[in-house]
């Protein structure tokens, strides 16, 4: 950590100021005196110091970081990727593709059962289905809640398939018992006591990146989950809002081979999401693949009854069928020619 | 709402959507047939209609709200301003200036009762402090907690003044039943549950904007609160997350004036968070009693025990007694001016 | 075009309003009166109608294009494809996949010879270089100029590329004259006056979307150049500014296969300013050719007297060969199996 | 200047490194040891260092300027306030309050002369009006050119009131010989050329900030223009990019205390562009001088023949007049109060 102080900065507040940082944070302090002002250096664990403490002193112009500030989620100090298993075997992580795939909300038992055996069918691996449906009006269809975990479940009965789901809510979370993984949504994404919760779980976590969270922001909500315990943390990049609204969120898939870089947890991307246009999914499925995303989190949707809605955002399962047929051909091509 | 077509939108197809719209919504459609496209206006109620179903529909390309989607916090239904009364008889909303003011984190009874005593003689009305804290980092100090509540209502206790502080979990409300007003912080400007729950109370609620909410989002936050039947919301406008990073985020003072178009609701300024330094809060709290603002939340802090830290963004008692007086002075000029 | 009006919009103002609308731009207006607001749809050619101008009547809430504001530059009025041919035959636009590579400054014959051999060695089918640099500092070095297109131009001499070089001020027009692509940087993407002198060439332009524009403002500047005349304009895609900064754009994918869509004209993609980092070079153009770019243009670098510096975002020799073979076999396999 | 080393960096490569930089810009160099990197600190004048250079070293991990990269804009080398002094005694940046006031577009001689009437009797001291507009689309009114510029010194000799006009393309100058502010719009804040040619004139240049200019970039385009020998440069704040679309713009007030602390340069804000909506005019207007800003640039617009158009962002004279009797009503309480 690096510390660069006010010019005004006096030789006596300057000793205090170091004897405070060595008794407080047992670092070794070094200092370089510069024509217009003097830096700091801390030498030692720096991770569990409160930067914003740091800077909250009168003393101090700047602070940075030289170390990053997450410690269990940081391939530095865990160099192998983080693999997770499902009681299946899937794998995510493993080098591997994997598609998780179904409704924006579950809606009906025909519905769920009938999409997770076509997206079974062009090779998803995972279902997906929101059960409780974060909505910006009040007023909106918030989900069939309860009803619509026992319908996943009842998809996951007749398919095989391993479903993923969202929470909303610390006290939900012995309903989500059975869940496979579960799902922090981008709304939630600095929900700390939810995620100090799900760190004491043993369950993979889907982590959805914030609207507008940084990618380290992104990797420390996954630290409160790992802090606590739980290390099967899957990050989502699921677009992020920017000055352009031709799509809902900007897609930003250079957060992809960062996160991989910074940690050894796995990366997915939600394309349906991040853009909100169903024809766009296709081409950045396979923009994400080649990123090097581990999978992918596909909306799926058909409803005969409602014939007209396939879904802004949505995919008919014939339009999957497509787009998982073209990703996995993308990813075996690389996976050979690496 | 005006909904429009898809050039490709078939007769048959615009008939069923129309009869869909119709039957769903109980609304009255009316048709306009352009060269490109067809255009659809809703007439009735269309707060209740689900923007991203009619947006799901293949045929449709666009859709724009002519209708606000709130009601209740709504200005147009709701004319008069909603002025929010304190035990002790403090009025927010009812056109004078309220100050918030205290440390970020209650630390010890010495300190939360001495910066009380000063910010009330200062002027301040409410007493702000922080009993739970949401940190980026998990290893970071999270708040004395439910001891931090108990140290607030003695600062309430010794001075009189009413208590503002933030929650941030549903099982905590319990806890919170003795706070004057609840405080919900940016990052969970969208926790829906939290938001749902505080609206089942009798207890005035600041609602902090989201770092990166629309005015529309922040507005449809606050009705999330008032569908459950609590109308004592106060909206808290404390910048937003820009590109821009020499500031801690960017403070959108127009967004006071637009809520009080928009609603009739209380609207106040925290401009010790949305600069993130202190040097800047006496300039942005006068600004924002200018642009019309019904308070303000400032952070205070005094610890002789380390006497190096006043904060990055709070101010000395001494810096807030001085702001204090501008911005009263400030307000009576403007009131007798008006 | 939709207008929405306001409530309080009189019969007398509608009405004159109205003829107005039809004297002024020749377009039909139709009337949708709802319960809260009146709407009119013009029907017509409205891409010469000035939004400011109808947006700035008292009595309008609303205005919303239907029709987009671009007409040369739109893919529904020119459904086919605009290849670009350069003199020695390289195609932009054609279904392959053409790149671009070079130095981000011409430093010296010699140096510019090499990576042009260089490049073109691994595949590259165009050189590009600055002569002249904007940098944001006036101090800091601002290219060769005149003696650095001199250099290019040797290259191309040597090595047959074509080459494609940055502009940045109208009075330099007659000294590209021989350059085969004019490049308009990021900071000039709005810069009318150049563009419209740009319009009267019969050259290629290579024109970069501004930091800030959206999808929409860059069609609209290269509607600039097309409608003085020039047709060959080549859209770059090269990261918006955003809150995240770890990279220095967020690089926006996204817009490929949308600016496809709306438009004929060819896209390329800028991985190498867009992320400022040359670690993520390979994956952004791996991407990049799988969401549909028909070409990259990315910083080479190769200073044998200043061995330590490879660029933060340049490759060298060696690294943009592993790059060209990547995408050029990701190019094949996606036309392929497509 | 501190340049944070990589772990990898070599022995070698340290002292190769540490010799260029002495070298090169003849700064002394400190080197720091840390536990996973080194760190070296620069002493001397490192303005003219360039930052690209040095983050473009492969064993360079970052860098963070101490110094700020600006020098003649900068207030730590000229701790005066810097007072511009028009012909006719007119002083911005003395402390007072300076309004500039005008069409968007000149139109016609009785329209300019008019509101140039007007807003002088309301204490207008400057008249601005656009000659030359930057329009988004080719096909939108380009503004009257050179007539605009005879129309506006027209009204100055009929009212005496200097004017202040926009620029957007260098071999405009010598037509602006007689125009006493040139302003410098944000579309061309980064168009370097520009910059560089107004530096070489003795004359009062207006420089908007860019949509998505930083602070710091937006000094340091006046540091190019303060370059090449004129120092008389206005900041102007105009509004910034961001994600919310309620105001075409988010007005950045923190920015005006935060340029007059940078800089010794006089700083204004135009709440007209920066909001994109008239009612929003008087608000923000009060804000930006409680912000501490040395004057405000305002559209008016009067055309009785287009009685409709008041423009959206454009107040009427009689508004203006309001407005104008707030905030010199406003500067008086709060000189009088300092």
């Amino acid at each position: 950590m690096i510390i660069v102080l006010k010019p005004e900065c006096s030789k006596e507040q300057l000793i205090a100021f170091k004897e405070n940082l060595a008794d407080t944070y047992g670092v070794k302090v070094n200092t370089w005196e510069g024509v217009h002002s003097t830096v700091l250096g801390l030498i030692g664990d720096t991770t569990t110091i409160d930067i914003d403490y740091i800077s909250a002193q009168d003393i101090v112009d700047d602070v940075r970081r030289v170390q990053e500030p997450y410690k269990k989620a940081n391939r530095k100090f865990h160099p192998e990727d983080t693999v997770i298993e499902l009681s299946n075997g899937t794998k995510i992580g493993d080098g591997g593709l994997v598609l998780m795939a179904g409704p924006c909300s579950v809606e009906s038992s025909e519905q769920v059962c009938e999409i997770a055996r076509d997206v079974k069918a062009s090779g998803a691996q995972i279902l997906r289905g929101g059960a409780f449906k974060p909505r910006t009006s009040p007023y909106a269809f918030q989900g069939l809640k309860a009803e619509g975990l026992d319908l996943l479940k009842q998809a996951r009965r007749e398919t095989g398939l391993p479903i993923v789901t969202e929470i909303m809510r610390v006290s939900h979370i012995d309903m989500f018992e059975n869940v496979d993984i579960i799902q922090v949504g981008a709304r939630n994404s600095q929900n700390f006591e939810l995620l100090k919760e799900l760190g004491k779980l043993d369950k993979p976590i889907l982590l959805k990146r914030g609207f507008s969270s940084t990618i380290e922001e992104l990797l420390m909500s996954a630290e409160y989950i790992m802090a606590g315990g739980n290390d099967k943390v899957i990050l989502c990049e699921r677009g992020i809002r920017t000055y352009e609204n031709y799509t809902r969120n900007t897609l930003d898939l250079s957060a992809v081979p960062i996160l991989k870089s910074l940690s050894h947890l796995p990366v997915i991307v939600d394309p349906s999401h991040a853009t909100g246009k169903s024809w766009l999914v296709e081409s950045m499925s396979m923009a994400a693949v080649a990123a090097g995303a581990d999978g992918l989190i596909i909306e799926v949707h058909n409803d005969p009854k409602r014939a007209l809605c396939d879904g802004a955002q949505s995919l008919t399962p014939e339009q999957f069928d497509r787009v998982a047929k073209k990703v996995y051909g993308l990813k075996n091509y690389l996976t050979e020619n690496e």
